[in-house]
């Protein structure tokens, strides 16, 4: 089947998908779960061809890692399609019941999206993970895989599909998988059948689909987070909060890149340098007064290190923090370290971020420490969908007006008139 | 001022907007609504401007009508003013409170999205509509009117810039017009500023749009819209439903463009046409046999009329017609006449547009008469906003996290367990 055949299929699932029972859907999730566990030899064996041809051709030792699939890891994608079964149905849900007349009652509803794009980056396991939460919201899915991981990849996404077909026949096309650029560059003229586009990966592939394509986009650019010492912070809270934004896992979106210290409580920066052992210390002029360290430049304002590197700099007054935020950052995740509650406040309004944390570790920014139940991406956009995005990210509303024959005209000509009354 | 700093100086504006109370916002715009009453004189002078050299251009009957400002239409104007004011602030409301462990809580919460931009044809009252819809809602906007409006959109910018002015400092730079075709090509430009763009207009503008930013874009295709006659019909409401549907304003998206008529109902033909008087009709080879009329072609399945015209197709089954208006529809609206309740929840199930009724007229897909109170536009996209778009249209979330120093590190070691609780 050619890619655009292939969509053509998925659009049509899409349909048949949208009114399948949960029930059905999580069947599905639950025989993949058990098939992935059966065929365990045959994917190790898929996965050790990509990583021999990865070794080969001098794949870094981290992506290595990322395209690695274990037995663990196997258990562990096993788990997490059972634990995306389990959660509630995000379909169905009556948003809003008004009565606009007598006898004309209006509707809206969560239904699915209908056809979704993933393009995710060398984990195979995110294969699973996407096209998990894709049908658990009922909707047909379209993904683009790292070309290192193809092996891999083909027999994933071979075995959700006899997994699907095992379970419901509607379930045909549901899940599809394209290869190479040149597909690709295809779906993305496919604004006609393709709901949404989801790029898992670095900030130049975002854009780059953004570039290309009619389709909307759901992803995140850069996260450039910050976290700030405020005037009446507790000594002890900001040394901890900066360390574990920093260090606890400095190779995701919500590590700290920048923290920002009011101009009163210099006094801290020793200590803040001592915690921070082993992380490279890049300072304004103001902070390299009272610690020697590197001196940041202005590209390090914006710098998403994802490493042990942090900017730090002195700012006169919150003024000054919510500038530097608002116009250095990227959105995504800020903190304020403060006993003063109008402070906080003032902070948590007025910095333009998807999440805003007092007193809190920029870490918890995440899907899952927020009971989201199951992580889409971190959308640093602000249409659809901002901050941790869960499965209500893969669904969209719609109006359902039911009526005894009203017509428009009616009320037109002020014959009758409308009530706008909430029903419970 | 450049484009480009128009641009940036409605981001800084938007920042104070954001937090700028309610009360302040309304006061803008019921200023705003007395100051047009106050410079009648000028506006009609302004627009007379522009009228004239309509005429003198030869601009179309209709295109000349929309483009006239009279007495009338700026009373109306201003009455709109004085109801959005009086509309409940979207902005700050709670939609989620969750505990995510003891003296961790996380808040999602209601923000406007930022800067706007919004670009729409001839008629000059869309410019205060907009505008007063993104002040009430807190955001900047960026409006680029038709250019056959130019004088009359100048004079009602800068009212909208004096009166806010007069009101509060906060909201300077918060409403700006951009003239020329180049001067929206920056626009178009400057994704990092402008967090979504409105285009109210042809399908031909939307995607022109599109194809020429990165910036999301919130915007009705066609408006293909449906009215299936079931089996189960009532002949007399199929009738009236038609009528209404189709005459009752045929120059709008939500008007009737194709009646669907099940095989067994053909019945109906002749008293459809007969009350669809002065409507041209165009039918498949099945209608024919029972009505004398011209024959559809393919082309009319997808087109868009937005006149007196109606295509008419026989369809063997209910399946018959939701594989019409899936494939050929614009997901807008579509309506099925049946007394038979499991085939209109199928109908309304299986139809994939944003609005979709069961014996009542197409014409009531509509934000004012769905008690939304403003409409921003209607989306056929299924991002962010679907079907008539209210204030909420114009607004994002942000969540909040309030702890009291917590770290992940403790969470990840195990030592400590999130609760996600929901808060009343």
């Amino acid at each position: 089947m050619s890619v655009a055949e292939e969509v053509v299929s998925a659009r049509a699932a899409s349909y048949k998908l949208a009114v399948l029972p949960a029930e059905t859907r999580n069947r599905g999730l639950l025989r993949m779960a058990e098939n992935l566990l059966a065929e365990r030899q045959a994917i190790l064996a898929a996965n050790n061809a990509d990583t021999e041809a990865a070794r080969s051709s001098g794949l870094g030792q981290s992506l290595y890692k990322r395209l690695l699939v274990t037995d663990r890891k196997l258990e562990t994608m096993a788990e997490s399609l059972r634990s995306v079964a389990a959660l509630p149905d995000p379909i169905g849900k009556v948003l809003l019941r008004r009565e606009l007349d007598d006898g004309l009652n209006l509707y809206q509803v969560r239904v699915p999206i209908g056809v979704v794009g993933v393009i995710f980056e060398s984990r195979p396991d995110a294969l699973v993970q996407i096209a998990s939460l894709a049908i658990k919201s009922g909707n047909a899915v379209i993904l683009k895989g790292g070309s290192e991981a193809k092996e891999t990849n083909r027999i994933l996404h071979s075995l959700f599909v006899s997994s699907l077909a095992e379970t419901d026949p509607a379930f045909d096309g549901a899940v599809a998988l394209v290869e190479s650029r040149e597909e690709i560059g295809s779906v993305l003229t496919m604004d006609g059948q393709i709901d949404l586009m989801i790029p898992r990966g670095s900030s130049e592939l975002v854009r780059y689909i953004q570039d290309n394509t009619r389709i909307p986009v759901l992803g995140h650019a850069d996260g450039v987070c910050h976290l700030y010492v405020d005037e009446s912070a507790d000594a002890e809270m900001a040394v901890a909060l900066t360390v574990d934004s920093k260090t606890q896992y400095p190779a995701v979106c919500n590590a700290l890149e920048t923290l920002l210290v009011h101009e009163s409580r210099t006094d801290l920066l020793p200590a803040i340098a001592r915690a921070l052992d082993g992380v490279e210390l890049r300072g304004c002029a103001e902070t390299r007064k009272y610690i020697d360290i590197a001196a940041a430049e202005e590209s390090d304002w914006t710098a998403e290190y994802n490493d042990l590197v942090l900017a730090i700099r002195v700012v006169p007054s919150l003024d000054g923090a919510v500038e530097h935020i608002n116009r250095y950052g990227s959105h995504h995740t800020d903190a304020i370290v403060t006993t003063n509650q109008a402070r906080a406040e003032e902070f948590l309004n007025r910095i333009d971020s998807s999440s805003v944390l007092w007193n809190a570790s920029t870490r918890f920014a995440d899907g899952f420490r927020y009971g989201l139940g199951a992580e889409v991406g971190i959308s640093t956009g602000k249409v659809h969908a901002r901050g941790p995005v869960g499965l209500e990210g893969l669904t969209t509303t719609k109006y359902q007006v039911i009526g005894h024959g009203q017509v428009v005209a009616d009320y037109a000509d002020g014959s009758k008139e409308f009530t706008h009354r909430e029903l419970s």
